[in-house]
């Protein structure tokens, strides 16, 4: 039997949610894996003391420093601190092949600010560590979303739709995803109706056909028409998608499967996955009902996939 | 009992999937309307004849002058010119208040092309006969979505957000749906994160604020974060959005609610909702049982509800 891959996961923000969904998910993902937890061991019991839970014996961790009284649902420099300690452990590992992949729980962006952490968010501090410019993509095991712009203002992103950069990302995408089919959206209503409606579709199309010639496959296909590209009959073709911008991607993908999305950072020399879920203070150790594994289930998933992927 | 209202269906192109649609469907909307079909009989019985179906005892016509050999799945002329005539009667009819509101079937628009109609579509022909801007709305009985700007490259989206213009915008889209609830799209990723993305929410809050204070209720709200805005606890929220352009309301609407959609003009001194397919000539007078009737009964129903909502 094959050996399930070592993954490291960062616990993110002890005052919310994440170690209840490590402790409560362990034996599921430990189908799939063999997750080493980045905490220590007196905070771990401590968080499980207050959520009344069992640590199982197969609860490996590797020690992160640091130890703090934790206060469910509170912003906190030190929580703060710690998921921070937590993630950059992780991406150690990661980085000296220790793991196959890391995934990540969520922090909290005011308590990273509280801790004078720089950083907005896991993305920014992957950019900064590798100096590599990653890739974000959304989804499901269903449907995946890689996005060519991001966080930038709409009015914008016609401008950045640019033949070169599109092709070159194409093909760090493909990469990376390793589908044989993948959707190309276009940017206008009607991919531009020949013209009539902008020209970006131009710089789309020459990107795709480059994209298809270097990878010598026909890989890409568009430019699609965006108001009917995540239509059922269109999902039944592509399960990966590039959009062109944020929203163009991120609508239809969290109209249909808001529970189940995640983040996954492609294009860097380590596997990332995360859950596309905040710390959720209001339920944190309150053992409520409503706290929904799905992300986290799916995030370890497709780390599992990724790095596969990467062996072949 | 309530009379049923009379409303005018204009046959679309019978060359196409139309009145195949218009001969099943009819004992079903006539549940909810009295319909009455602008062709005239010796069309109808042709076109029956050829499907095989009987015609309906109480199928009531309004004569359009016009003969001509169907050819099932053909760009016409003549059909072309038929399927023109039979939405211009329904347009008078309704603007001489002979009927309470008209539902279009599909035209071919190469055929309107072939017999010399300027217009691309039934939305142009109504814009120019009553010189009015009409609202384009489109969706299903879960989930309308009211265009802000629609055939208009995303390059030029931004620019057009403006306070007066979108402040009118709401207040006529209020006045046409009666809507207590409506939610309105903001325009940039994450509704800007506070301007640091963007800065047309800026004007986008203001004319919700106007347009709340001109109605005295708060029936809008926003601007909404556009990726979050139609996942499932949001859409438990509102039943009609307002978008800021084409793409950012349709490619959600059509992501989850592809074959039930409808096309509705608002702000028109008629009523007029549409199917939101074309004429399928791939399965016209093939009794192909793809054929899908949902956009249809929708489209009447739509119909029946906004002039019930005009007249309260």
């Amino acid at each position: 039997m094959e050996e399930k891959p070592l993954i490291a996961v960062s616990v993110g923000d002890l005052n919310g949610i994440g170690i209840e969904i490590a402790l409560k998910a362990h034996e599921k993902i430990s189908k799939y894996c063999k997750p080493l937890y980045c905490i220590n061991k007196k905070m771990l019991k401590e968080a499980a003391n207050l959520l009344k839970l069992e640590i199982p014996d197969d609860f490996d961790i590797f020690s992160v420093k640091g130890e703090f009284e934790i206060k469910p649902g509170q912003v906190s420099k030190r929580s703060g601190k710690f998921s921070y300690d937590s993630f950059t452990e992780a991406i150690n590992l990661a980085n000296k092949k220790k793991v196959k992949a890391i995934v990540t729980l969520p922090i909290n962006k005011e308590s990273w600010n509280k801790a004078n952490i720089k950083y907005k968010g896991h993305t920014e501090v992957l950019r900064d560590f590798f100096g590599e410019d990653a890739i974000m993509m959304l989804g499901c095991k269903k449907l995946f979303v890689g996005l060519f712009t991001e966080h930038i203002p709409l009015k914008k992103v016609a401008k950045s739709i640019e033949e070169k950069k599109l092709t070159n990302f194409l093909i760090d995408f493909y990469n990376n995803v390793n589908s044989p089919n993948i959707g190309v959206l276009a940017l206008n209503p009607h991919a531009s109706d020949n013209g009539v409606l902008g020209n970006e579709e131009v710089e789309i199309f020459k990107a795709i056909k480059n994209a298809n010639k270097a990878l010598d496959k026909k890989i890409f296909k568009g430019p699609l028409v965006p108001d009917t590209a995540f239509s059922p009959m269109s999902r039944k073709n592509f399960k990966y998608f590039v959009a062109m911008y944020h929203d163009q991607g991120l609508a239809p993908l969290k109209a249909l499967y808001f529970d189940q999305s995640i983040n996954v950072s492609l294009n860097l020399p380590i596997i990332r996955t995360s859950v596309d879920h905040g710390t959720a203070f209001d339920i944190a150790y309150k053992n409520d009902r409503k706290l929904n594994y799905k992300s986290y289930i799916n995030a370890v998933k497709e780390a599992v996939n990724l790095q596969e992927n990467k062996l072949s």
